[in-house]
């Protein structure tokens, strides 16, 4: 039988040729994929240990359970948000597999086939694919160094009437930029002001650790606290092997969200809540999570100073205070998928940019995960990757 | 802000009160869920077991992961699916967090918003809601005891040109009905004839045991092995907090689904994916099957006799070797919503019938989850329902 696939593949670039040529295969330089290096994770024997504490317990599996999560576990996770300056109660969470499990419930909720919603330019590349997986198509906003640039997203707020604005303002892929407190509240403002809600996807907000540029969540500066949905995971940064999310809303909205997802499906990820309770309650995460952050900074200017050492032929950059991913601007005329194929013979792995815009994509553009490699393969990583841009500058 | 809700929403009736009702509260006996009884879920002195293996490696956090899932896994899984008749390579195998994403992926990858999905008469509430949740309408087949009837079957295929076929031949909610051989064979043919795909979802197939009643799947009965895409998972029988399920079907189809789920989203369910493994490695779980398959075909019988014995008032049903759950008819004008309420004032819970239609729904059906509590409380919650009936009787 011959299948005929949804329409929607066809529009999403996630093919599997992309799949393969990401990620990397054995002995590649991972400075491609979502996720920091092994070592950087929270180390097995403390996850070891909580599993036991857990385990210990006779009645784990018959925990108590709600359709909006493991209710402990909801409590506990008040305090890290508390201190992200997001004021929620236990009924204002909703627990939830994963971050992209999270993110589709969101817009299910709140959107229907066809409509639009706003993203950042550049935007995740996983962010884009949910949201044409969706039926749903992505608007791109200009942005700069602090956030989108607030005439252009409300010139986009009046054309294109989107039904949802979707944005990562700490440390977003692909560029780990952090937004400005200025275009923070701008945005909240306009957002209230066209009546269009926004998705806060705060995967990684965590790295800012104590940093100096840290900020408010939207979530936080949102006088009318319904208006933005705030999402949160550490699968993304310290514990790739738990996938638990949650949502922050209204609770009127978390309960619509709650009864679509349901109390059996609650249960089928029993087991990671429970465990990641009793992290919480451990109090390692906080701990591990301000010493990674500091890890990443100082991989981050290394990074750059490597870039500068090997003489970086035409490449440009932002310097960021943290976070996974460098953004590079390559010499005119390379095409970062080009580059990414010349990277793997040299043996890196390296994301070419154009999948991490909604239209009219930059060719000229690839993203590095800076955070996904030790020092030492961060080094060979840059000096593959200046080797084969050099390579091309000097046939051009 | 004042949410706009989706329009799928409205369409579906999953509303919060209907969750509240359904799975019932604090003391009421739980008749209504999707879940067999705590004490017949596999002992978390076994689960226990099999985490302290897991954990006692080092590097059990940074395991072999691939887009499918753990490999490990899927090569163990191809035992149990031999067992049922299908013959799966790993990889031809996708690991999912659960039985409701895996059903999701089958649609978003083969169905755009507004076309047709086959499925019986009645069917699975939760799989009508993934159907309305993803913008498709359900149209259903009449059924009888032995499954659909082909005729009907083959009158929609041609009307009503559906994208996709979706059936639960095994056990399946709320009917607990066994397919025919015959009606196997006759809709894989069908199927093959109108070039629809068919979702076989095997979610109880392992309730059926060494029962006499067990026929192969329709993906071992189909020629080309393209044609059924079929999903298993242990959630609903025997592991509620392991969510895994799996989707066998061709290499091809495995590959693009993998290309959109992904590597990093795998990992996220990486724990419970080592668990799973463990456990049939372990070989715990066939023969915890076989024995609550058993207990359940023997606690359907009490049902039976107890139905029987308390006089139950024109009510009718199916008997059936075993399974979750027994459909029952009503007396004539007696609502299964009226029911509810009446039967949650004697303390048991039980799930109304006009959910599981897809169209026109019949009003004077209920699901009782036989296999949700155990000897001593069906005797109860029989003795509520019966009462409650037969007040209604009374006055009528």
């Amino acid at each position: 039988m011959k299948y005929r696939y949804s329409a929607r593949l066809q529009e999403s670039d996630y093919s599997q040729g992309m799949l393969q040529g990401w990620c990397g295969g054995e002995g590649l330089l991972p400075l491609a994929g979502e996720l920091p290096a092994t070592e950087d994770w929270l180390p097995p024997q403390v996850i070891s240990q909580a599993a036991k504490q857990v385990l210990a317990s006779e009645s784990f599996m018959a925990g108590d359970m709600e359709g909006q999560g493991y209710r402990p576990l909801r409590e506990q996770l008040c305090i890290p948000l508390a201190a992200a300056g997001i004021d929620a109660a236990p009924e204002q969470l909703l627990v939830m597999p994963g971050p992209r499990a999270a993110l589709e419930l969101c817009m299910k909720v709140l959107t229907d086939p066809g409509e639009t919603v706003l993203v950042e330019r550049p935007a995740s590349a996983e962010a884009l694919q949910v949201i044409r997986m969706n039926n749903l198509r992505a608007a791109d906003v200009a942005c700069d160094e602090e956030g989108m640039l607030l005439d252009a997203a409300e010139q986009l707020l009046k054309t294109r009437k989107p039904r949802l604005v979707y944005v990562m303002p700490d440390f977003g892929s692909p560029s780990s930029r952090i937004w400005s407190l200025e275009r923070r509240r701008g945005l909240v403002e306009l957002c209230r002001r066209y009546e269009v809600p926004i998705i806060e996807d705060g995967s990684y907000r965590d790295l800012l650790g104590d940093s100096g540029t840290s900020y408010p969540a939207l979530h936080a500066l949102a006088e009318d606290k319904d208006q933005v949905l705030y999402t949160g995971t550490y699968a993304r940064t310290w514990l790739p092997g738990i996938g638990a999310a949650w949502i922050a809303a209204s609770p009127e909205l978390i309960t619509v969200m709650a009864s679509v997802t349901g109390e059996e499906e609650q249960r089928g990820h029993m087991l990671h809540q429970l465990l990641l309770h009793q992290l919480l309650m451990n109090d390692v995460l906080e701990r591990h999570s301000r010493e990674r952050a500091e890890r990443f900074r100082s991989r981050m200017q290394l990074a750059e100073q490597l870039l500068r050492t090997n003489g970086s032929p035409g490449l440009a950059w932002h310097s960021r205070d943290g976070g996974l991913f460098m953004w590079l601007e390559l010499p005119e005329g390379l095409d970062g998928e080009a580059l990414q194929r010349a990277a793997l013979m040299k043996g890196a792995a390296i994301a070419p940019g154009a999948r991490f815009y909604a239209e009219s994509p930059v060719r000229s553009r690839a993203r590095l995960t800076v955070a996904g490699v030790n020092e030492q393969q961060l080094a060979a990583g840059i000096e593959g990757l200046v080797e084969a841009v050099s390579e091309f500058t000097a046939r051009s």
